[in-house]
């Protein structure tokens, strides 16, 4: 199968959004009038963001989903994306289920396949978004005040609580593990909540790179500081919650210290962490009811800079949690 | 060096045609009024489209002009563009000479760095270009008539040629190669003529894959063929042209086979192809000599299906040029 046998096959749909679609030199989109466009790109290696034998549908999927959470994070509405795709062989059961995992998702939210490139070379998928919200609606990073409350959307630190189980860091109960697997893998875009929180939240960023770090964007952009009760937050892990209602003991597989690592710095959540001002709290209740997205209220934004991590009593803890770098050393 | 000051480093720069550039979860670009968005993406691999040891600043130069030259074909002006970025290491000789290249690239067309991704993994360049033109004034593939002329802008063969010198399938003279290498390493977008194009093109592709399958291109989606006449199609090389002043003999050293092999389907070239009727001859020269880029009159539009390659005295040819395919057995 050629190059654009395979464009054809796996790859084209129609595009009644976009003014022109695949098949040209270029892609042609036209925002509506008086509309920004928002856009995001993120590249996902194998062997760095995805193992070898990940489920190529779920893949598909997570691919398209950590740029759509990028739009969300902006209030953006998805319009199109493009696909770059280096692939080592034309292996059809694979492209087959890849596609469907990344098609579904991308119908879902409207998100039309406009363009891209494929080639061979080592499996490396690059992704760019774009969706579009009316100018100087955006959320951007920059807007927090002191005074606002910081939410995080859904829970937090079962990806990284999957991928320490999947890489033999932890184990794992398999029904605990089930449960927390598919938030690694098959990550879910908060794009209604996004678009819910246009003129509510002062600033938003998504959980990509963990919690404290995203948050730290958002303090960086906007000048301020933050404080943060963080001395029992292992009841924002999905899988706790899980585990109890079951009857397990979370803590006997899963010590505080991980726990409290994978909330707060774990990572590949795409879960957004936004402020808005007291004032907003029905505002920010009534978007999340309205976008079937649960919040929750962590902390608050102070004046003073850097973020201080308290215990119940409210006592600032020490506390060293690197968020992911793709360089760290 | 971590993830985040390698981008301050090396990736930031000012974005004042952007709503917003680096930093945030989105870029955010805003067409003019009654402007449409044209967006390409182009991935490049090491050893697939580039040698390892390739200089770094021709890499940056060549990843963001391949992209150009798809906005060239569509007549639009760039605006701006995304790169990601897999790394093997962060080698900063490399990251200073590549950006240098890449952003010498961008300075030159106004084309600003608005966002993009950085990770570890097997050198991968993935940039996606954002251009702009008035609303229906897009040079698209699909405006061939027949009857109308076609076109290929600069000089074809080059760096196809240049490949195979490199490659050691052809030997030739130091100069010539020095002459010739530029063209696959540090190829020109035409922007300048897209953009003279614009109500005067019928149809324009850019020669990425090769002229027979770029032209190829526009008659598929024009639903017409055409005929050129190919006998000594040599003259478009450029080196064949240099090595005549200089006073060699091309043929000494490049079969007649090679050399309309390079020119018909070298590819690698990024000159443009494209049709406009005859009634527009004057005006196809005016777009020329006001963008200061050489076009050659090749062949003609025609209604029966099919590319015909004609000898001197009018008889089609047999041919089997295959254009590049990343996928072809």
């Amino acid at each position: 199968m050629g190059e654009f046998e395979l464009i054809r096959r796996f790859f084209t749909r129609a595009t009644p959004k976009a003014v022109l679609g695949v098949g040209d030199d270029c892609a042609i989109l036209q925002p509506g009038p008086g509309m920004q466009m928002a856009i995001s790109t993120d590249m996902l290696v194998e062997g760095r963001h995805f193992f070898p034998d990940v489920d190529p549908r779920s893949l598909g999927h997570k691919a398209l989903a950590v740029n759509l959470s990028d739009l969300a994070a902006c209030g953006a509405r998805p319009l199109a994306f493009t696909l770059a795709l280096a692939l080592p062989r034309v292996d059809e059961a694979w492209l087959q289920a890849f596609s469907e995992g990344l098609m579904a998702l991308a119908d879902a939210h409207g998100c039309e396949l406009i363009g891209g490139d494929t080639t061979r070379g080592p499996l490396t998928i690059c992704i760019t978004v774009f969706g579009e919200m009316p100018a100087t609606q955006a959320l951007l990073r920059s807007g927090a005040q002191p005074g606002d409350d910081i939410y995080v959307s859904g829970t937090l630190g079962d990806a990284s609580l999957a991928l320490a189980a999947l890489q033999g860091r932890v184990t794992l109960p398999p029904e605990w593990l089930a449960f927390a697997r598919p938030r690694l893998e098959r990550p879910t875009p908060r794009i209604a909540l996004g678009l819910a929180l246009r003129g509510v939240a002062s600033a938003a960023a998504d959980v990509s790179d963990g919690l404290l770090g995203d948050l730290g964007h958002i303090l960086d952009r906007s000048g301020v500081g933050a404080s943060m009760e963080t001395n029992d937050a292992t009841y924002l892990i999905a899988a706790y919650a899980y585990s109890t209602r079951a009857g397990g003991h979370f803590d006997t597989y899963v010590s505080a210290q991980l726990a409290r690592q994978c909330v707060l710095a774990g990572g590949d959540d795409y879960e957004l962490v936004f402020t808005a001002a007291p004032a907003q709290r029905a505002a920010v209740q009534a978007a999340s009811n309205a976008s079937a997205t649960p919040v929750t209220r962590i902390g608050q934004i102070e004046a003073a800079p850097g973020l201080r991590l308290l215990d119940g009593q409210g006592n600032v803890l020490a506390h060293s949690f690197a968020s992911f770098d793709h360089f760290a050393a």
